[in-house]
């Protein structure tokens, strides 16, 4: 077996951004805690912390560090049954990859009272698809809500729901550009927002329209800020329908074609033996991620 | 001087996410386009693209399309005296660093108007300080906001002002750990929010309590996210004041300690040669972010 003594310093170090308040957490002086990562790196036959300030985990430590996760949730499920087991008493933590939007959006209210009931602790990690799929195979997470269904080898995809974007702009926006009505033609010419290089949405819906060919953007990796730069004018964009409710009944935002909504499905990918915990948060998920999806 | 017509290539494969809609743009054919790359990978003598999709630049590759956005600034002011020689009639774009809570609330009303008139698309990437000016320094990017006021070289900083932040969490929160008062000795047993490894706020704020040691925290790299969560009731958290006017007003979020908020100093750094329209922009900032932020 592993030496969890060695595990453990790595996971603090990094979970508390310090060799000092590492040290403190574990009631070990600074240099022992140095020791054992050192002791690690030597048995792993690689750094597994860049020396930053705060210090990071290597890609090899991060799968140790997702290894210590997974470990725990499992100490977690058999402590029930023998509480005499629980050394440290903390609450468990969740290295969890999804989507900007559902994070920006629907997911505290779906997890929070889980979380605070469970006593667990969320390290959340905001990637497209590809990467967190990618996270996911290399171990470096729990579970990863995105929007791609097939699962990774030794996990389950389980469909929540979808988000439902729809294509806005302010009215100071359609008065510029389309003073004398709406034309699709004329879109590809008016600027739009697209949250990064890896988001396509703005190309499907325009591909729906008709047109394939490129048009001006502005990059806007934030959710917020997507939506803020839409409120004032810079471009139209597509937008989760749960973020604008209160700016489509104001008219401070108009659909740019009316009741022409894009829906992106959601899926909620777990590992198959990932502890009573991360099964129970899917369980919940299943249930409650509805309030706030649409039915696919 | 360099082959721009290589240069333009790269700029259009990833400011149009591909191959395909480079060529469209530029009006060539698909192997045009390839070949313009291979013949700057074989002068630059490594590869300027990752070949992905969709693609995008290698760190070298990064460094010449910042060039390139240089370069067309400048052409931009030229051919204000000479329009004869603009050969597409394109917005300008420029790219900059920002931190993510300004890109969430202040910044695109400081901008809007202005990119609107300029005709001026922004490439924005969310990057905390150190790595923002690493980008800078690196030529990545044209201008970054952050918090630190040392400018690299080449390169002016200037004080916008300051975020207000102010530690929050729901009523319930509130009950739920501190139903016999608040205590500021349980604060680090209870969870907070941390935007991320990088993110010292909190730890900032516990300090200045006389709190030193580590905490119980989830990790949360959004700043919507942030506040869903916080609302949400998983944890405390220092939100920008801008973002929770309406939250605090309702009682929807409450001040874990009444009145005890930190600054956090805004500077604007920006390249001393980078063309007029920076110049600009660099202005207009100067005299609007007053609106948003708070005097230091």
């Amino acid at each position: 077996m592993f030496d969890y003594k060695l595990l453990s310093a790595l996971a603090a170090v990094v979970e508390q951004a310090g060799f000092e308040r590492a040290a403190q957490v574990l009631g070990l002086s600074q240099s022992a805690i140095s020791q054992r990562i050192k002791l690690l790196e030597a048995r792993v036959g690689q750094p597994v912390l860049i020396r930053a300030t705060p210090p990071g985990p290597t890609e090899i430590g991060r799968r140790l560090l997702n290894h210590v996760q997974q470990v725990r949730l499992l100490e977690r499920d058999l402590q029930r049954q023998v509480p005499a087991l629980d050394e440290e008493g903390m609450p468990e933590r969740l290295r969890i990859a999804l989507n900007a939007d559902s994070l920006a959006t629907w997911w505290a209210g779906a997890v929070g009272e889980f979380c605070a009931e469970q006593r667990l602790l969320l390290d959340m990690v905001v990637e497209d698809q590809d990467v967190g799929l990618k996270r996911m195979r290399a171990g470096e997470v729990a579970a990863c809500l995105c929007g791609s269904e097939r699962p990774v080898a030794g996990a389950r995809s389980l469909l929540l729901g979808a988000m439902r974007y729809r294509a806005l702009a302010s009215p100071a926006f359609m008065a510029r550009h389309f003073a004398n009505g709406f034309e699709v033609t004329r879109l590809s010419r008016t600027p739009a927002l697209v949250f990064g290089p890896d988001d396509f949405l703005q190309h499907r819906y325009l591909a729906s329209l008709g047109i394939q060919e490129g048009f001006l953007h502005h990059l806007c990796p934030s959710s917020e800020g997507f939506l803020r730069m839409t409120e004032a004018g810079l471009g139209w964009g597509l937008v989760p329908e749960l973020q604008v409710r209160e700016q489509l009944e104001s008219g401070r935002l108009v659909e740019i074609l009316p009741d022409t909504p894009i829906d992106v499905p959601l899926y909620w990918h777990h590992w198959r033996n990932g502890g009573q915990l991360l099964g129970q948060l899917t369980e919940h998920l299943a249930t409650t991620a509805r309030q706030w999806l649409v039915p696919l």
